[in-house]
């Protein structure tokens, strides 16, 4: 039997000495002043224990990781019809690219990048307003975490909508196919909004368990989603939740996963543990340096990927 | 228990009756000819219990199947240094795209599309003659499978070559970045043999048992490759076995998997089996069609979708 | 000597019979409503002589063919820094494609396509108040035609602001490259504002006069660019007035021509005259079906072609 | 009246001092030798004279330059089903590009990018083998220049044909899509063989007067082309003469003009001279920077830009 803690505890000390940690996104202000030195872990196991180690409870700006979250609430409201907006196929390009919308005649590629996410907004704010979306959205991840300190960081929201022009560029060129469907800036309000929700890898974690769990949150015993809708989430997670690093992480990690530009990163290892990392500074492709280097590791210890034959089989 | 047997009978006997088929390849010519009505599967367990149905049986042209065991041929070779000439994420387009070899300078996307596959060949065939590479690829297949019967069909290899334009035309392009090194026709000759080779459900689900078990033949216990690389092509050839449907098959299948464009795809449960499908007709990615389905109802029945909590967790 | 006023007239009297008359643009509402049986042709001379035919003074929305004029007052007050911000490259694609910005950094190919006479349009409204600065364009043009009665149809601007989002799409993809630099929705506001000049044909070939008399305007003898910069821009008409139609265009007719969707055409024989056509119904490219051919005829008639030598040689 | 003589003496001797004199083709091995000092002008005028200037009478290897005259030979052939199977609109992109054939289904833009060049090859050879193909255009050339001593340079064809994976790339593609018809090493071996063509600057301008005298040879008074396919050719030559760098030489140049990689222009002033320069040093277009910089000064002298009114006039 594998020592869990141990092995998180070792991780974080090994992180701690990592002298290449990437460099920190700056295209947003409040996350540029982040101390590169940052690393923090959290994994929670099936039967519901918690190992942490290093900054776990430091909230960070969990970004585009929200957009697992959204997808999942999306599907609870609209079913399977999302997927008639959305692709689920990896995009082979960056986060914010434009060009696949452009042959593709507005449906983008899939539900985490830039473009897919928005539309996702789009559909969550169906009907509502978006504070009212923007609420729905952010009890839906207390529930999942159990936990009511979860926050939007308003002052990141308000830096990313002021200098959101791709952002902006991306849900315009939609809303011309129609495909973004209320106002341009009432969905990307609700955007924004969800990706500057802060948690810690300890909320993360937790909130992260129904992915792990076949679609019930496991302290709960309250279904979130089918078991067969949790399945496709890890799936979108494993082929286009590192954007056009995923291949990367699949081959590294082997793991579903989304990563964020915060530096943090959400990997599900099925029937196992949820696991969140985070550490700010980013690689090329602006996936957390050490976050992945942390997860290869553990899947290293654990024999977790979901690529090899259990341990114990 | 599941009764794997009646598992894999129940589904043969369902494809049997299924009305939505698919279309043959047609750009092939000996591929034309065969019936859509053959479908065949082949089941082989961690402990060596091989479940067939159906024309499990018959050879059929394995077509880009054959990347898998070219890959690890080739990782054997060179090692690691050849993802210095190929990447190792999804590309977004089709197999037989040109496009993002121009913005990529030559570099292929990823050892399954033509391109890497072209790369791969080109590898093999370094310090040989064609013969002898198209030789080695053969014997290293029938030693997998631990079946000499395993043949290349020549006629769907001069088929090929004849028509083989945008091959040649990859070739070609990467040939003027440097990527592909020998003379340009004798590594689309390794290419197009290595293409041809005709394989039963039942010899291909035996050639790909070391891919579910760690690296290692489980029937003589010898080490193909390393676990680390077993796990990291398992990761391959989900996030890009199927094209530009990769996405798909993760999504709907949720175990790695290679197809080729005769109908055959192989996929790999981690662990518990390896499993070969045939149907000659393709839906409009490329893929099997019922293929596809008939793993879809496997994993649905078996609970092996590797973004699942194992049954007996 | 070739008699103008019956070529023209003959031209009006084909285009009459003519069957085949494109379909109007649908996506802007005011011009939906125009009668595809509209046409109207003037030819203003180097001596000063005005021959009109058909529809000749009924206004219609210049709309593209304004980013002429918007292009020679941004050149008179930022002089060649313009080229910075904008190329003079053929883009080879459609007028509204947003691909071209995202490997190309924001700097859209040329000032006529939207996404560079949006640029061009940012560079007039710097240190301007929007209304200062549709103010100033609408005066430039009258100006250049000597009619007071030209002005700006607020329902078609309008219309076009409802509904720009592809507009706004590339505004914003520009602002986040820096290249859009005042506030993205004045910037637009500039742009729809003189694309929705209203002008007649005689209106607008009175315009057009100081591009084929090298700059100056011949009635009133006053500069209005450099000879150079008279030559440039009929160049920039040469290759890129038709968007991807452009080569088409000069193929056919010969002369530097801008296209509207309104069905407009400003073509340029220089040194002998500026000729303005107007036809509703626009071809696949989106350029006036009947108004090109008119200038087809109308060049095979007189020799005018650039391309070929003087008649009078 | 202009010394035309005058003129040209000049401007090589502004030539020779020049310092920014661009870099030579290095993918060409026989041309990487050839010395940067080089510069030749030759220009003929409609009444026959003949001015030229520096190294006028020593060939160099037309390259892409040739296309002009195969095109011309093509359409004198098959007429203008010839379109059919090229387009005529700029392409946007470099000379060897290969992206947009695929999106655009084996079709390239305009016949003066290698793979409309290629396609016209195969034009050419149909029904020919490729050694009488090859002397028809020798000879088509020849005759048009008025010169027997006009002669392929083997050298230069065999580098080209054993390095050109490029061009390779191109034919086969094109193949894949039925638009290039003939064996694909024999349509490039017509394609590189009239590459290969040397000529001086004084013949280069002797063969191109059909194209400033509305297609006929002033000398012999022989109708080479019909007018309007003369006025056809060069509104091609000057929206896609100079692949990506065609605007910028409209702009500054002002005259239709087609560039090779071996440092020549020819330039037509229809209705005054054709105009040959060279100099080896190539812009970052590929297109002679010297070359161009002479025809824009040669331009400015005499006001023969077609884009201005006529001194005379």
């Amino acid at each position: 039997m594998t020592d869990l803690g141990a092995i998180v505890r070792d991780i974080a000390a090994e992180m701690a000495e990592a002298t290449e940690r990437g460099t920190v996104a700056d295209y947003i202000a409040p996350l540029k002043a982040i101390d590169l030195a940052r690393f923090g872990i959290a994994l929670v196991t099936a039967d519901g224990a918690c190992h942490a180690a290093g900054a776990a409870d430091e909230p960070f700006s969990i970004q585009s990781i929200s957009k697992v979250f959204t997808l999942t609430l999306a599907l609870g409201r609209v079913g399977d019809q999302l997927w008639q907006r959305v692709g689920r196929e990896p995009s082979g390009t960056a986060f914010n690219s434009i060009v696949q919308l452009e042959t593709e005649h507005g449906i983008p590629r899939n539900p985490f990048i830039n473009a897919g996410a928005i539309v996702v907004s789009d559909m969550i704010l169906a009907g509502h307003r978006p504070s009212e979306a923007i609420g729905e959205i952010v009890r839906f991840v207390r529930g999942l975490a159990g936990d009511e300190a979860i926050y939007v960081d308003e002052s990141v929201a308000r830096a990313e909508q002021a200098s959101g022009y791709r952002n902006a560029a991306l849900a315009n060129y939609m809303a011309a196919f129609g495909n973004v469907r209320r106002p341009v800036e009432e969905t990307l309000g609700v955007y924004v909004h969800h990706c500057a929700i802060a948690m810690s890898c300890r909320q993360l974690a937790l909130a992260g368990r129904y992915l792990m769990a076949g679609g019930i949150n496991p302290e709960t015993g309250r279904r979130i989603v089918s078991q067969r809708r949790a399945r496709r989430i890890n799936a979108l997670m494993l082929t286009c939740g590192h954007y056009d690093g995923s291949g990367e992480f699949a081959f590294r990690v082997g793991l579903p996963g989304k990563s964020g530009v915060g530096g943090g990163i959400l990997a599900i290892a099925p029937g196992r543990a949820a696991i969140a990392v985070w550490s700010p500074g980013l690689n090329e492709r602006g996936n957390s340096q050490l976050g992945t280097l942390a997860l290869e590791r553990l899947v290293q210890r654990t024999g977790w990927s979901v690529f090899e034959p259990a341990e114990d089989a």
